[in-house]
């Protein structure tokens, strides 16, 4: 079975409560990094807000953030981003009445029923999964060459020898476009490639080393005296792992700090607004997105992900999000985005990589 | 790296402390069912009891079970078995002084550090799995010719139509000797063949059939009409899953009898007790046990498991023993087994499943 | 606030499409043990048959069991207890027009939305419990004299010795019409009643004594010696704990028994579906269901617990349904009954007896 | 039984191998922020560093970071606070050799086993924690005038009314002498004072209320527009919860930024490592840390609370470490500090402190 994009049925303008209704208001901030009162949050949903009679749909949407009119369309930021007097949509209505419409039921599978696609509430160890793998091999393959496909990555997943080289493979194959993490995913995937271990542990036999301990330190150590991860990889010869493919590949990584780095990290961004503004920067244009094993950066990434892209023809197409997580408290976290693409898996991270990789012929 | 077993060291019992140890005291039971004051409980380790100045390894034990001196031999009872007067080994000391001497170290991994092999305590979703795998494989080729695997499983393997296939090739293929689990394990499974549903949702698409909920007992209920589940696979012409497979190959199924079953199909055993003996029946002879996702017959059966075997010959080999559950606090639950081959391996049972059928090359 | 019941309102028989209900058909069970083909699944919720030209209301239904008609009126079986001949209720509709309406909403919050006393689905750690408890101490207060209050506890439960003196308080105080448990949770019960410990740790200071491990056998096996828990009690002098309260006030036990069981104790059902119809015997009556860390008796007790309840004088009361496990895919597996008055508990059953016994003024 | 210090035996430096060894070699800092080869990393032990024939004891140690001399005695620093030229102690041996003495076992309580008093392995749901809780009471009247207890608190404790009241009664009643949490914390805790609800959910009767979703942001907004918290507080009229508290009573709070904030409130430190500097800062003096439902915070803070105190008098004091989750997971994530005195409890936090406030007589 190929996979299709599902069709984008618009909002019908023409109703007469849509035709007549007015131009959303607009309020100015009333200081720099303060929204006026009665502001309008956006979802991760197409919203269309009416200005001078005419309909705009919202290009790069964001949960709990403000629209604000500016050179001639709607642009969506976070309140610490804007600046006095920007003049801002108001109102609390989501049916047109005020000027804004959110059309969260625009994508149709044509074959299927209405819920098939829908994040199934209550996905756990006893949900199948079969046909949800299935269409995302199927989905996969497609994005690798019409998408971009982002991945968010939780530390755990550079432990296990075979999932590291599992994910390796996707990156060398073209099916990450992007990946975001924070300062341990990095360094446990660097001491595999300078040390051959992960926290002390050879990555291949398990066997703790002689004062292994200090093998992340010595990583970190190591690279910050290099200046960069790529003077360190050069100086090192460093050759396996997941960010050594993804500098060979030229996929970028965005690393965010947390407060319990080491280090960190020469790229490892300190300040997590500046982190965040980072990651959304990836996420722009970034159509599927598949999240493994840390809850932080998943809910962080989610909230910055609509579920829909207007590609440069103009067309809206659906994206899709993926959470990987051996706990059902963290893949349903996220259950109530309501999504038509939206999809929980509850495994470990570590087979999930494995089974993509050897089924997407690459291992 | 083929399979090897681990070389047994036996005790050397030309040890001052051991040639000089007096034989075991026996008791006898002072009635039906109940055992003498301080009776010795036995574990899953090699044990050897002193009668009439020769030591006896005794050869099927059964953890927290007490050795009776029968017909020449020490046989290893539940205290439910015991008969009025059977003559049982008394004593709580387990270095030789009373006659009785346990023998917990000795299988030697050659040029491993003694620990490697250990079941590391506190497994957890951080805890990388390859070599293990890779060790599985190497054990199930081996032990498909030489040994006895018997598989422990939970009901929720079977709502996985691939989970479900990749354990029916395993059992094409030679590599499952005996089947332990529930009436709700073979009703899901035989729902699939017969309804091509999992309660009640289509175990391809996933979509849920118009009064699917009737499926588990309307298959349960057909099942009972025929009176037995070859009739049952045989006139409705059933053809897939896991219970066809093991028919088909003659594999044995014990199915145990629970508080929560519908029905129940034809051979479930209602007596928990009943059930016990006929899975320690399946039990003696195996050497590798593997436990999918449920922690009561998970524990019931390692409870019944020793960590040793006594071949024909009177090599005495090692067992293995794995649990596999998404759940830490299942797989650590037997942790303090402490054998040198038990491993937990926290994930999802279909990947699990999935993974050893498509890198033993079933699937 | 004082404890009300909620208000029962049953169907509207003289709706024209009800008033024109045929009977609901019967058949006959085709042999011992099976039902007629399309036979009626029974629900929690209340259900009306009708016959002869009236609704009947079914007095204690069950889950996934079928409806007789026998002396006059409608009795809920289990398959394994159909005769060959045995009138059975077939059609597989429920509103009516085969003659047989589930009403799944007969009870009604008068001040509060409908859905507030619902199983919010998804309950976490996250939910907050404050309300639950206040009511759970309001409903208790009033079915302490007014209606039967049975709980179901896992063996988990007596390892703590604050929270197994707080629910032997709550046994004394008059809380606890009935108790269903295993094996497990007597026996680590009278370990502390007689030894002092629980799996041989001092149960006040946690202390492991030496061969403490034979604790509970020695348990188990001494009160098989004595032949039944009442004279091990009397003989050995014991007095506190659950068991030892339950015994005391005169409040009825029922432990099933299980493939992990050690001995059993004497009074253990070792026949599943004798355990279930021991249980359900406990069950009819019941009106408010507490189950504590205990999934196996959670689901097999929540069957065959209708959600309603009908009193000597002909009223209909709703019941009250609490599940309470750490896990939350315990506390959510129950969650689809969907009933008013089914409620999920996410936290350490210990903690919740201890609160349960301080906020009733026991402790 | 009342609390008492366990009390502290320094090492005998008398001891040849001691009295013999040499003075800790220092090497310079290649530069800034990183350390020399061979760095000593520190651990949460007591450690011993010899210098001019002195063995001087590190005051605030910290793990994974570094001695610097400076100033006549030893530094504990981060990597990133590093200066060109740093004098660090080398060497990675720790019994003194190298003139660098970790002392772990310097505490001993005195009439019980050795390892009562550890973190004992594998603590789970089935753990009995009557005597922790006890031992805790006694330790927080005990702390609460000579010592400092801080706590460390995720964002669902607030979700709870009477959790967050119980709290808010700790504070009030001298139990807690700093916070340190995230922007989650003190969002929900603000939202609830300002508007009564958490997440839009009244606090109360947990009904939704319209558009509550609004409610986080509108607090967050509107406490931006005040430009700081005390202005909120004292702006709106605000006076229930965890940060009134806070405020009335004078203790310091800590919001460490994350990438999944909105906002952020005023104080929130954006930067993770200032965020880290500020907490350190907070943990100086710390006795007691009390961790509740957040697994980042806890390893953050953990790694910068020693095992020890040294008192203004020389004293050397043990600390107290709590980690209270509903996650094994996360409580035996903190299990290998060994430390004397930390403790995990597996409940839910919001019955922990309820639990504290009621036995501590505050409620």
């Amino acid at each position: 079975m190929d996979f299709q994009l599902l069709p984008y049925e618009a909002p019908d303008f023409s109703l007469p409560h849509l035709a007549a209704a007015p131009d959303a208001r607009l309020a100015p901030a009333p200081k720099d990094g303060v929204a006026p009162e009665q502001y309008h949050a956006m979802s991760i949903f197409p919203e269309y807000i009416k200005h001078d009679g005419q309909w705009h749909l919202v290009k790069e949407s964001r949960m709990d953030c403000v629209a604000v009119w500016e050179n001639g369309d709607f642009q969506v930021k976070e309140f610490r981003h804007l600046k006095q007097g920007d003049q801002i949509v108001v109102g609390r209505t989501e049916d047109g009445r005020e000027g804004i419409l959110m059309h969260a039921h625009g994508f149709h599978a044509p074959n299927a029923p209405q819920d098939t696609f829908a994040f199934r509430q209550g996905r756990t160890r006893e949900t199948g999964f079969s046909r949800d793998y299935q269409e995302l091999y199927d989905l996969l393959r497609y994005e690798k060459d019409h998408g971009k496909i982002v991945w968010v990555m939780g530390p755990a997943f550079t432990f296990d020898a075979r999932a590291r080289d599992a994910f390796a493979r996707l990156v060398k194959a073209g099916y990450v476009h992007g990946v975001l993490a924070g300062n341990a995913l990095a360094t446990h995937d660097l001491e595999g490639a300078y040390l051959g271990t992960a926290l002390g542990q050879d990555i291949h036999t398990q066997e703790s080393r002689p004062n292994g301990h200090y093998n992340h330190l010595d990583t970190i150590n190591r690279c910050r005296l290099y200046g960069s991860i790529p003077e360190f990889i050069h100086g090192e010869n460093l050759h396996d792992g997941i960010i050594c493919a993804c500098e060979e590949m030229g996929v970028p990584y965005v690393l965010a700090g947390s407060i319990r780095d080491d280090g960190p990290l020469p790229p490892v961004i300190g300040n997590v607004y500046d982190a965040q503004d980072a990651m959304r920067n990836q996420v722009r244009g970034a159509t599927t997105l598949i999240c493994l094993a840390t809850m932080l950066h998943t809910i962080a990434t989610g909230n910055m992900f609509p579920s829909y892209r207007v590609l440069p023809d103009g067309t809206v197409r659906s994206t899709y999000f993926y959470c990987v997580d051996i706990a059902e408290f963290t893949v349903n976290k996220l259950s109530d985005r309501g999504s038509l693409s939206a999809r929980g898996i509850v495994t470990n991270v570590q087979d999930f990589a494995v089974n993509l990789a050897q089924n997407l012929g690459l291992m």
